[in-house]
């Protein structure tokens, strides 16, 4: 597992401010529940309203966590007064969205001064284990301001 | 432009039925506005609660309206008694989600028996016009019970 | 269709340059056969050491073409002096690589100062007919030298 | 890293057999280098006709590799008699084709009886390093005879 090293000092604060402003985030009650250089999860509730047609969480609602935990993961290693852009992704759904709660780990694979290239597993938590759910491949650009 | 037929007559009723049963459409108001053979249009109107840390709709938010959008594109085409699942999709946001509303048009590639492709384009819609604002290219299966 | 203008005045006479100067598009015998602002094709004689398992074309060589039209498509709208380079593509592939020749058509979709995305469809070509047999939505970057 | 058990017992010898039709292969020296349940490798070195036009390895080349692994790690998988097929894939190329040769090592992230998730990672390969130069994230689908 790569170790990553934080260019800006305050990158853990700047995260948790930045996703306390998405009100997205308030609405589905996701919470950040790691900031480390590099990786960031987020972790949300089962919630019967977050739900597609058969009941199951919303594939929508899975790539929000997914891209939102990319997002901050490659943020975290961005320079001081950056802003980051989601470019484009890619999700695999590989199971159905059943749990009692979800995570969404992501991790960076390449970091780039403009472009920086991130994966995110997403898993089902359940009292006695967790099933990878999709997985996320994604390209986000640091903007300077 | 790619003329298809449905295969279920009944189609347009059971898209209809099957949206009415996602919770998570209701939850962020969006609404069916176009079903055809190949063709379904969501739309969605801009809510302070769907955005990201700049204000702006939530690129999970674009993302969830463009795969429901491509989902009911290729179950229109689907045979009676089928179920549609995405498999995957990759989305490019090319620009802020900053409008009034949104639309997201989804139209099948390329119909099969077992996989579908379908696009969707997602446009920010203002008084007096609409923007482009992501391209989704993804993939759906069909099950049959 | 959208209409592009060009920035760098001698952008066709470059990217022929450019083309002819990857030595893999001589190893295939590709051609660029449409050079315009924003749209770039590229044509391929089939030939049998091109092909998987089945005889058909195969899906690295179908990429392959796809990949180096999104990147001409994209340079073609960049400043001159400016370099370009493929971040990522997703490719859906439709239908067996069988044909005569096949033709890539790239179409830029959002061009930008940094990223540009870019959209190919791939082209089975016979005596009377063309069917499409996979499609390209790609990100390319604009390097200033 | 999971353990997955062959359901063909002639997968190994099935997948030598299908890598040695592919002409494609032949042309440009890839050779197989792992044949596990669920993972597999394939090695190419570096040749100059194999380039783009800055001479290193043509991204095409690379996503030839990335997706023939791909192929044949979903491929080790399935029963005796079945057919293995590309449905999409995207790439994200990290740094640079440059090295003495290349090593695609894909790897089964989700089997299942019609599509199988895979990534492969791609390495350039030095006398003292190996350094990742693009990740794939692809589907692939069973059919079978």
């Amino acid at each position: 597992m790569t170790k990553y090293e934080a260019l800006n000092p305050s990158f853990a604060r700047e995260v948790n401010d930045s996703f306390a402003r998405q009100s997205m985030m308030s609405l589905i009650d996701a919470r950040l529940t790691r900031v480390e250089p590099g990786r960031v999860d987020i972790t949300l509730p089962f919630r019967g309203d977050l739900t597609q047609q058969h009941g199951y969480l919303h594939a929508g609602i899975i790539t929000t966590i997914a891209d939102t935990a990319c997002g901050y993961a490659a943020y975290s290693l961005m320079p001081p007064n950056a802003e980051v852009l989601s470019i484009e992704f890619k999700i695999n759904l590989l199971r159905p969205g059943k749990g009692e709660s979800f995570v969404a780990r992501a991790e960076v694979i390449r970091p780039g001064k403009t472009v920086t290239a991130v994966r995110a597993d997403v898993f089902a938590v359940n009292a006695d284990n967790e099933l990878l759910i999709a997985t996320m491949q994604g390209t986000l650009m640091c903007l300077t301001r």
